[in-house]
């Protein structure tokens, strides 16, 4: 099983937890909105990250610890949605998993909308 | 190996790829501030996504796929600077992978910030 | 009457347009979501011009239009609204106008959030 | 003298003050990344106070204050830099305050950005 099917087996557990005792919980209880700002503040902290890169050390785990935190709260999006992460991987599997034909599809949709 | 992993080998594979050919290719032409700006578009597709949730097919399917959206041009952003999405994983994994201990020191670690 | 009212006003006048003649009334047409996700475009577009700034006039010229275009979108969502932005001005000379007292009430205020 | 003009004047004097007396002092003390952090969030308060918006009056006020925060500390980004937001009120009365003309011609500009 893969770490993100684990991570998301943890996080639906810890959404049963007191909101005292766990931060998923403590998410979830303060809701929809609460949860939407802290992704996009992870958002914004990847972006500050990304452009204060300078391929120092430091820099490498300041933007892996922050795409970690945004992909985290996205998690806990889902599971307040009772989404399971598996059904995003399988859009990410359909689209890029094969061959670039999927990938092109999508671009030209993208650039249609 | 899992569908994380399996993606980041595809985006490698295509960041080599001419950029008319490829999705990834053309992203990692245009540059740091293109890819950021295609993060932060695909951040707020996904809150307008959670602010519609209605738990209709639709919704679940719109929010599902904007997240993949979101994940996939985070991942095309690491590959950009040379960072494998299993470094986001590693810290995913201590952080959240093992007990409640370790995310209740995250937790401590955010609020002291 | 200053040039915020003076925008308010011709913003107000182009609502009323054909969408095929004025981006105000095509903005205002195609609804309350693509009207953040302009806002939310102008808000990465300045945040990337004030990580680019070295005070260059081109860097300079470059914030000083992402800040006025974040502006010129916030306006056509009050107005979408039919919110006037004297409202928004009301505010910021209620809180900053006269005193640093009532700046700091709010700043006291935010922080009890 | 516009708000704006006003406002502006007493942000710029409140920069020189001590930073724990000053909200504005003590942002810009704290940097750019703090104040586009701050940007970023009152964005996306502003984008949620959108999607709750029902005209009650509580929906207006709302959507209302978080516009005037968006505003006020994209001044203090300006001030930071030591612009004015009188250059930011030139561009929008450039683009806007005469005819649907420059309007038209803006919109040409962004699609073919």
């Amino acid at each position: 099983m893969g770490i993100i099917e684990d991570l998301s087996k943890t996080i639906e557990t810890r959404l049963e937890a007191a909101p005292a005792e766990s931060y998923v919980a403590s998410l979830n209880e303060k809701g929809t909105n609460y949860i939407i700002e802290k992704i996009s503040e992870e958002t914004t902290e990847a972006i500050l990250a990304a452009k204060d890169f300078d391929k120092s050390p430091e820099s490498v785990k300041n933007l892996t610890h922050e795409i970690a935190d945004l992909w985290f709260h996205s998690m806990v999006l889902l599971a307040h949605f009772d989404i399971k992460p598996d059904e995003v991987l399988k859009v990410l599997q359909d689209r890029f998993g094969h061959s670039g034909l999927a990938e092109k599809a999508k671009r030209a949709n993208k650039e249609n909308r």
